[in-house]
């Protein structure tokens, strides 16, 4: 067992520490002092990517049914052990990690621990459950079909790396749900579920020495510590994931068009991510980005219009979405694509590199305020960054940034082939004019 | 200029101040001296429910329009003084109340303060901004009617206030947004927007005195402080609202069926209030739920199913809502009502009322933890409750509601005639039957 301080702190907040238990099990803290609540995360190195074909929207179905059983509670029992004490309790699955999650006062730290190791540890996933959660899952899936801007976003995805391990939706499709049977759900289970492939991320009022205890005490109850194993290594990603572009249209009878027009941009790790996050704070970050001005508040094409970025460990995503009536998305489309070259062409003014750091600091301080974001921000880092920066590291990254270093990944990425997604009623209509 | 102190706090935290400035502007503040972020609000008592019918949307477009500009700022110097510091700027309209709020680093209080009390006090309303802001509305109110569960929500309310000014969309419509005029909207403004109607609610690491300097001194600049009004007073309601009963069906051709059944509740000062929260974390709070764990863990009918209450001066909800794929809505509302009826017959155990109390007082301490929610508990405190209830207290009044009491607000509420909105693709097929 080896402990190690990440980050030194300062007079007792923000120290960070870290402790590999047996059989590769991490558990990171963070302290916070002043706050009563304390957010512990079990993150598990395994999402959506990792899955065979196939068996599309197995990692997600797997979290589902973490909830519904272990040998010492039943599904009612394990989210009355967190509600009754006026907690929450829930757990997401993304592409390349899935993480389950308390947040509780900081007295009631040890029961969240030892119910979310319950879950991680010793899940039954019995043929039964797997019934019930199937049309708990295909209603997810209906639900997220009637919302167009989430399907907008899959259909960017889907059509920007195609049929890819990336490229797939978390959720799966309603016939790869309906094919997953619950052997291949429990091998996946049995498999991945290792302690090697798990951190216990902790913030809050909490003693690190006592959450190592806790954690330890619930994995060795469960028979789950132990073992050689080293942790697995963060997923820091190789060869650069290749993409597509063109053009796709889902037609719909909505009110509203969605749109993303988008391309691929910088992995997680890239040095050049903090120049390119600078960037799209002025070009769509906020309500004083050129986007928001242009396309709404000067010409009040839409209410929604803002621009992101997203990244996995070998890819990233760069996306304008806007959500308009169906007449106004020529206007739109134009407005986006003249800004986009604007922007090539001579990258951001001093006035609005200040703006745009401003935005990225403060959205970086105000934002980690709370336990569940700090909780979140070790977790991650284990699983899948080169190490843990600072927040001070992180600013004076963010303050380093130049100009020029504006203009370049604006001009590498910007100048991409781009992919557009639509979904709006729009029949048969030929939109490949967008990109030209 | 008469300061009070509301709550006395403990070791410097939790301390409330109160100071009604000339003119009867209120300002309202709560240490919170271990956090960096502060949040200012101010609050102008007027909402939806104050329009004539035919102006139906005009406070929530005048919302809109603060954002446009003044003498000293246009739409994007409002927008980048706030973002740029790394801070959020934003508004909502409710149908009581209207909110103008920025979320800042403690160091920036003073331009916090100087930008919301500048579009409070000072907007342009310019004709050209109207015409370019309804744009805008009407692709918020488009991009609402692409969402069918705030369809359904929207749909239950209409049909249980009947048209109403309680029962009409906050948003309005597109006949009454397109019908609105830049001299009805100034008006408006004009006639409300006064520092009597409004409460500036301030939370996080800051002194009173100094805020309330910075408010004057901003309300100073724009010729706003002065005069003898008084504050309003709080909305506290009078008769209860009617309300109606009955089945409305959209019919849409969505994956997913959503429903809403319910009926008319309590009021927000209701001192049975209480008894009906732990009465509804029971029945349809959360994960352990009655209703999550009959619709979701057992039967796997839906993702989404949870019970609701919501309160206004003189009428409350309670509803039950429910996302699910069409042919299984008779089972659910099966589902649904059978346990409506048990719980009117049998009340709920003493095991859960311990659940539900929990969840509760767990939900108000974690959800406290942020300067946002506390700056919101103040301001609308100040408009719409009789008194400010210390945390303290709150929690007193949960501990304190039993068994009986619950089930005489439960056999209340839960008899009364139910209204049943479905969003589905259910052509014009007859629900009553679900009622009877």
């Amino acid at each position: 067992m080896i402990t190690t301080t990440l980050h030194p702190g300062k007079d007792g907040a923000g120290v960070v520490r870290r402790t590999v238990l047996p059989g590769g099990l991490r558990v990171v803290t963070e302290s916070m002092p002043t706050v009563r609540s304390v957010a512990v995360g079990m993150w598990v190195g395994i999402g959506s990517r990792d899955e065979a074909p196939e068996h599309t929207g197995a990692s997600h179905f797997l979290e589902h049914l973490l909830f519904k059983g272990t040998p010492t509670r039943d599904a009612l029992e394990i989210s009355a052990a967190i509600e009754g004490i006026g907690g929450e309790i829930n757990a997401f699955t993304a592409k390349e990690y899935t993480c389950y999650y308390a947040r509780v006062l900081d007295e009631d730290l040890p029961l969240a621990v030892d119910v979310l190791a319950d879950v991680i540890t010793s899940s039954l996933i019995t043929a039964e459950d797997v019934e019930a959660e199937r049309g708990v899952i295909l209603e997810e899936i209906a639900m997220h079909d009637d919302d167009p801007s989430d399907v907008v976003h899959e259909q960017f995805s889907a059509a920007l790396y195609g049929d890819t391990p990336v490229g797939r939706p978390i959720l799966g499709t309603v016939d790869s749900i309906k094919a997953l049977s619950r052997d291949r759900i429990a091998e996946y289970y049995r498999r991945y579920y290792l302690p090697s492939h798990t951190v216990v991320a902790v913030a809050g009022n909490v003693d690190h020495e006592r959450v190592v205890e806790l954690v330890a005490t619930a994995y060795e109850r469960a028979g789950a510590l132990g073992g050689d194993e080293q942790p697995i290594e963060p997923r820091l990603g190789g060869a650069e994931v290749p993409y597509l572009s063109g053009v796709t249209v889902l037609d719909r009878a909505t009110e509203q068009a969605n749109l993303v027009l988008g391309t691929a941009a910088l992995s997680r790790n890239d040095d050049r991510r903090f120049a390119l996050g600078v960037l799209n704070a002025v070009f769509g970050g906020g309500m004083s980005s050129r986007l928001f001005q242009e396309i709404r508040e000067k010409r009040g094409l839409a209410y929604s219009a803002y621009s992101y970025t997203s990244a996995y460990s070998d890819t990233g995503q760069f996306g304008i979405y806007v959500g308009c009536l169906p007449p106004k998305i020529d206007e739109v489309l134009k407005v986006a694509r003249a800004e986009l070259a604007q922007l090539i062409a001579h990258g951001i003014t001093e006035e609005e590199i200040v703006l745009g750091k401003g935005q990225m600091r403060g959205g970086l301080v105000l934002g980690l305020e709370d336990t569940g974001s700090r909780m979140s921000r070790l977790g991650k880092s284990e699983l899948v960054h080169e190490k843990l920066m600072s927040v001070d590291e992180v600013l004076g990254r963010i303050e380093a940034v130049t100009l020029e270093e504006i203009q370049t990944v604006g001009r590498d990425i910007l100048t991409r082939p781009m992919t557009l997604a639509v979904v709006g009623p729009y029949g048969d209509r030929d939109f490949s004019s967008a990109l030209e």
